[in-house]
């Protein structure tokens, strides 16, 4: 078989975590991450283009399929209406970072390994 | 923090490669191996559950975004009507299947050592 040069091939790779459902990926980490910077869960759907009951939907869909909450609301005081990360929630998406940031590290020797011989 | 105890977490991993349009992925390489086994476009499309038209177009994408035919016909003869992979569609497949092989291997070590510490 004859061997052929690809030019600017590129790779992306997608990881979920779930326990039934196919439920923990990059949607609900990314909103994880905004809500741990600001502490605002409307202005996480809305920085993530998502309306309130689908962000809420992939949030909850998570929750129910993992077994436990992620993100939670401070209710009272004056910084009433914030949310922040349960510390389950902060100790899976440390995790889940950690695993994908390792993930994306072999995917990039294994692309070039593969599709460019080196 | 605490530790947490995780049950029963799997994984799943997704792997596009592409030039600019997100176009090669598990769905794809799908239909180019039942063409591989069957010679039949149509019944690798019914296998999948996908009309034709939807087929055609993820083909037809990741065709133009590649830049190379993936599956051709072979016209004339008593074989009419089936379908093989091209010369560059086969070695392509078969550096797509390698390289998600090997990825999915080092998912998995890597999946144990975020999510259960071995």
């Amino acid at each position: 078989m004859s061997t052929i040069e690809y030019e600017n091939l590129k790779y992306k790779v997608k990881t979920r975590i779930y326990k039934v459902d196919s439920s923990f990926g990059p949607g609900v980490a990314r909103i994880m991450e905004l809500v741990k910077e600001t502490g605002n869960l409307s202005k996480a759907y809305r920085t993530m283009g998502l309306s309130s009951s689908k962000g809420w939907k992939i949030i909850k869909r998570a929750e129910e399929d993992l077994g436990f909450a992620l993100i939670e609301s401070i209710t009272g005081g004056s910084g009433g209406g914030k949310s922040r990360l349960t510390e389950e929630g902060e100790l899976f998406l440390e995790k889940y970072s950690n695993f994908t940031k390792d993930l994306e590290i072999q995917c990039e020797k294994l692309f070039y390994k593969h599709f460019y011989n080196h």
